[in-house]
């Protein structure tokens, strides 16, 4: 069975093609239009599609794209091999539930801490038993950043660097960069030792655009051999909503 | 000997006049002028007066004070009895070496890590032998909320709470408060582990308008009985100096 998955979010649109479990093509946009997807289903032949969107779904290609192929909106009441306990289920950020989807469809009868690093950082533990009861969202790496610059007078905006590896800085821009990447490498290690209290084996995947310097950060930490990462989580999560769907 | 001592930041003034080490009177203001300053002068007959601001120093009740007593301008390169290896000391935040020279004044020959929960985090170490090599500055508890919301199309903005103790929230406020709060929790946690492995114990000095609300935080970390709460530590520090650049 081949599917076309789509992610909608705040900035970029994200495609990719299934067949199954393994991803055929992938691709992301800023915007997209009916010839993008046509092409799609002309190489493809999917034989349907799910949307998860942050957005209001009013773009003309989806409904284009819903006389084409059967058509699926992803929604966070859609619980797709899960015990959702999320007590408002209806704001919880789409992506956030297609990734924890992912994490147990990857790893089914294990535990798993889903950790996003992108605007913001979020941090979700599904358990073995595939409960899902919630989470955590922090500032991400970039925001850090930013906020110093924005809401003093006198602090620099800092790039990061996945170089720095030492715990203070002895001018302003190194002082900065320890208090931000030091920060998020005890934050992230402390949530996941927070996960680390049940019984067995914890999976760590790290997704969204920090993942790999999040892993530099994590790279001397006792929990690295538990980590995997995975740039493609709420596709992979979205794909075996549908999959789960339409059985 | 009675000194007073000014800390002019960015939104407040604080003023204090001490006996020695002793506070005799503290108080803040958002602008003061003249009137406010003699009758201090007439209540506790000062002998000298130190100024630390991280503005510039245009105001005129500063060159109508330095008429009626010996003022001194605290600066980052005037050392105060400890070693400050800093390597751009002319870019060192006046507050926080303020803050280093009073642990060190308060608990001399001993090792301290001073964090200050203001509008930043600042994380400041001095070794036993009063050596200090520099910091780390992170966001602010209040600052990541207010990023939260300002740098997301869809979080909104959550007050701190300092009665909430869960590892992660089950609605939309539950889990940015879980992720704020216990990010700083195991934020603060990393850096006071980092600065422990030296030898000796570790005072570990809050201060700020935070400090009260970071102790909550860490009232079941295995840190607790080396906390110390001093909300006047960078005050402490400059009158430290004031005796010292005198002398």
């Amino acid at each position: 069975m081949t599917s076309l998955v789509i992610d909608i979010g705040n900035t970029l649109i994200k495609i990719a093609v299934f067949k199954l479990d393994e991803i055929l093509e992938v691709s992301q946009y800023e915007t997209i239009d009916m010839p993008v997807l046509d092409a799609l289903l002309n190489k493809y032949h999917p034989v349907k599609a799910i949307i998860s969107s942050v957005k209001k779904n009013t773009e003309a290609w989806q409904a284009g794209l819903g006389q084409k192929i059967p058509l699926t909106h992803f929604n966070t009441l859609m619980t797709s091999g899960i015990n959702n306990h999320y007590l408002t289920p209806e704001t919880l950020g789409p992506d956030r539930l297609a990734a924890v989807i992912g994490a147990y469809h990857i790893f089914p009868g294990q535990n798993s801490l889903v950790i996003t690093g992108g605007t913001a950082i979020t941090y979700d533990g599904i358990d073995a038993a595939g409960n899902y009861f919630g989470g955590s969202i922090s500032p991400g790496l970039n925001m850090r950043y930013k906020a110093l610059n924005n809401y003093t007078a006198g602090l620099p905006l800092i790039e990061p660097d996945a170089g720095f590896d030492t715990p203070y800085g002895n001018n302003t821009t190194t002082a900065i960069r320890s208090g931000v990447q030091n920060g998020v490498k005890y934050e992230l290690t402390g949530f996941i030792e927070s996960y680390k209290t049940g019984e067995g084996q914890l999976n760590i995947i790290l997704s969204g655009g920090d993942s790999i310097f999040f892993d530099t950060l994590l790279k001397n930490s006792i929990f690295a051999r538990y980590i995997k990462i995975e740039p493609y989580l709420v596709l992979k999560g979205l794909n075996a909503a549908i999959q789960k769907h339409n059985d």
